[in-house]
């Protein structure tokens, strides 16, 4: 694909800045795409990307700074002074400005702003500084095109002719009142076939999905999906059209919340990559590894506590992995699947009936299992041990299904991330629960 | 949200079905988006469904059918006639009749698109049946506005015109030659500013991108959120062009493709949900099970030849749930890094850098974890088993690391889907190592 370098190019790449070949780098980024040299600066480190980004255009460079990796981004901007900074945000739409403004320290965000000469996107900025980052007002950008109710399509045209250079995809035209309440829209289709004297009110599309300025980014997100929308407008509560959202944002918030998701069940805390910093990268890990160690110490505590029977009958602790294995497993298809019910906007059909499944589901995997173990067992081990393996085998399976089920339930009525019931915490759980079922009855089947 | 219906409101649909309540059902249903009926419908059984489907406007019940979920789909569409079929999909865009003509018997497929009057559409639909599913062809839809290179503004306008019924959202004209071959592209507004006489050949914009009708579904997925593009078009290997992708329909590969990999990382083998049926649900889970089962059998036989030492000091055992729960939990911690690092695009850095990268964070984790461990031993048990457990903590946090960082590389090499590597097959080797590695130094240490 063309959006993969390989480490020589970019080695070749590093080593024509080194020995200033400012020819041969100009003509080797002549006509690629933006995204793609911001995939090659990743390679590279702040000096050469400060190097290349000042031989581009600074159009180019503008896309470029908004194309690359936060971590990447942040490195190299440091490099740049605040005028420097300032030309090439008067080029960047306000919604990429404004994140990047953002990621800097006040004193430099004000310097840059001060020095921008593009007045109209300087108020776009101050106005989006405002919203958090994961919200819809954070997620807008204030670039758009706006036609008045009482306008004509004429009007429309030369309206969109004027925003031509600020708004780089014109999706859709907004209509509003001469409050900049917003009314509805009329698609570019329509606007491109209808005759010049048409009034926007008779060929504007009333009632369109809209979402407010402080809704959760992962509604919008869902929201677009559900409509197939490529572009959303955000009004604030009166009804004022304030900006748009496009779907090429939306596609990383969605990407974004799938990696936070997996990362949950995993048992990753903080959002780290692999080109973190290596304490970042292991602080990240330890909380839930040290959940799963203290849920493990617990364990041992109380097998302490069979000592006698253990010292009796070793072949007991034989299946402490299999009981805890199963458990583990069956605790974490069970809530991923909840999971991704919830993700996808709730279930149909009563609670009951739900319960009434999972424990259908679990009793004939729970007899599967417990029955394959049994027969392994008969052949091979003491056949009381063989029936006290299997009937804990299948309690800690429905007690695994059951918890599988509520936990993720639970922690999403709470607000916490419902992936996180597929991670260590219920393993832990389930290891714990697993081994006091597995010697209760034993305790009550040998003795 | 207004895409989720309570059940009481579904209940209350379902019973005006009952009672024949048509003004009433008409009323509700009007100006509501066609993914909101469906949404309701999905609470539905399939003869309600059908009931209300037959009242809606043919256009709106085509747009209902492409939004319903499959299995909700396939259920009513049964009841259908392979005349009634052939009206709706006359009007159902030619992506959406062909995934659903896909999934219907052979001769019902042959019949509805014998009843269609829709002569285009036929001919788009029988062409896209012969994709995959899961690549760009199969992604592709046949509607589409193109102008010829030699054509002007005027000609291209009366084009969109001439397709406006058609194609429901144009995002762009594509410019081809006589042959068909996709030159370019020309964006709506371009042609809304232009002078009608100006020719389409000083307009239009060369080197877009594009996809071939055989690549893999993801790597559209994944270019055309590289590039943050609303549309693409897909040509031949010639060049032809013959459809084109929607962002829409992207997004649901990404979702479905995030949904896949959190299902491998649980172990449940085939895509399911909660509304399958029970024995589909228990089905898909059995076969990690059984190998997590095996494995847990594995290590009871193993553990089998240490009855002697078990006998001798019980306090072993009570050590074996941390073990394998601190190695599962190091396993899927760096597969998932891994795994994530695959997805968005491979490494930077050497791969001998990488390696010792997860080394080094290894190393961290597991001298801390073994340190506070070997702390609370000390205080609470025999030391020698303080120094063995720790050791052993260690070793298998180094291992799991190691295991979690290479497997997920080699099932991609292997062209399986690399998020499998955190689920149930890693945790279970790692579950087998870790008993290995404690008893091999507890054999070590203690004798």
């Amino acid at each position: 694909m063309s959006y993969e370098y390989s480490a020589k190019y970019v080695k070749q790449i590093s080593r024509a800045v080194e020995q200033g070949e400012n020819a041969y780098l100009k003509n080797e980024f002549e006509n690629v795409h933006s995204a793609d040299i911001s995939l090659i600066m990743e390679g590279l480190n702040a000096e050469d990307c400060k190097y290349i980004l000042e031989l581009l255009d600074p159009e180019v460079g503008a896309d470029v700074i908004s194309d690359i990796e936060d971590d990447t981004r942040n490195n190299f901007l440091s490099l740049f002074t605040a005028e420097e900074l300032s030309k090439y945000m008067d080029k960047t739409d306000s919604d990429d400005a404004a994140d990047i403004l953002n990621d800097l320290p006040v004193k430099v965000r004000e310097e840059v702003i001060a020095n921008m000469t593009n007045q109209e996107k300087v108020l776009y900025i101050v106005d989006l500084l405002h919203y958090e980052e994961d919200c819809a007002g954070g997620l807008m950008a204030k670039e758009l095109v706006k036609a008045n109710i009482n306008w004509n399509v004429s009007q429309c045209i030369d309206e969109v002719r004027r925003q031509a250079k600020e708004v780089d995809k014109v999706y859709t035209v907004y209509v509003v009142d001469d409050h900049d309440i917003l009314l509805g829209r009329i698609s570019m289709k329509k606007l491109l076939i209808a005759a010049e004297d048409v009034n926007v009110s008779d060929l504007y599309q009333p009632e369109i999905a809209k979402v407010h300025s402080y809704q959760d980014e992962e509604e919008v997100a869902e929201l677009m999906q559900h409509y197939d929308l490529e572009v959303i407008p955000v009004v604030n509560v009166q009804g004022r059209l304030l900006g748009r959202i496009t779907i090429d944002d939306v596609v990383d918030v969605i990407t974004e919340q799938a990696e936070k998701d997996q990362q949950a069940m995993s048992g990753i805390s903080e959002d780290v990559e692999e080109t973190d910093s290596l304490w970042a990268m292991a602080r990240a890990r330890l909380p839930w590894l040290i959940v799963g160690m203290s849920g493990g110490l617990l364990g041992a505590n109380f097998l302490g506590g069979f000592e006698d029977e253990l010292r009796l009958v070793p072949a007991m602790a034989f299946f402490i992995p299999l009981i805890t294995a199963t458990g583990g497993n069956v605790g974490i298809q069970s809530s991923t699947i909840v999971v991704q019910s919830l993700a996808s906007g709730g279930f149909h059909g009563s609670s009951f009936n739900r319960y009434l499944r999972v424990l259908m589901v679990a009793l004939l995997n729970g007899v599967t299992l417990s029955l394959l173990v049994y027969v392994f067992n008969f052949l091979f081990t003491d056949h009381d041990l063989a029936i006290v393996v299997s009937v804990a085998l299948f309690s800690v399976i429905m007690i695994a299904s059951f918890m599988g089920t509520i936990t993720p339930i639970i922690l999403d009525k709470l607000g916490i991330n419902p992936a996180l019931a597929s991670g260590p915490f219920i393993t832990t759980c389930n290891d714990l629960i697993g081994l006091g079922v597995y010697f209760s009855v034993a305790k009550v089947l040998l003795h």
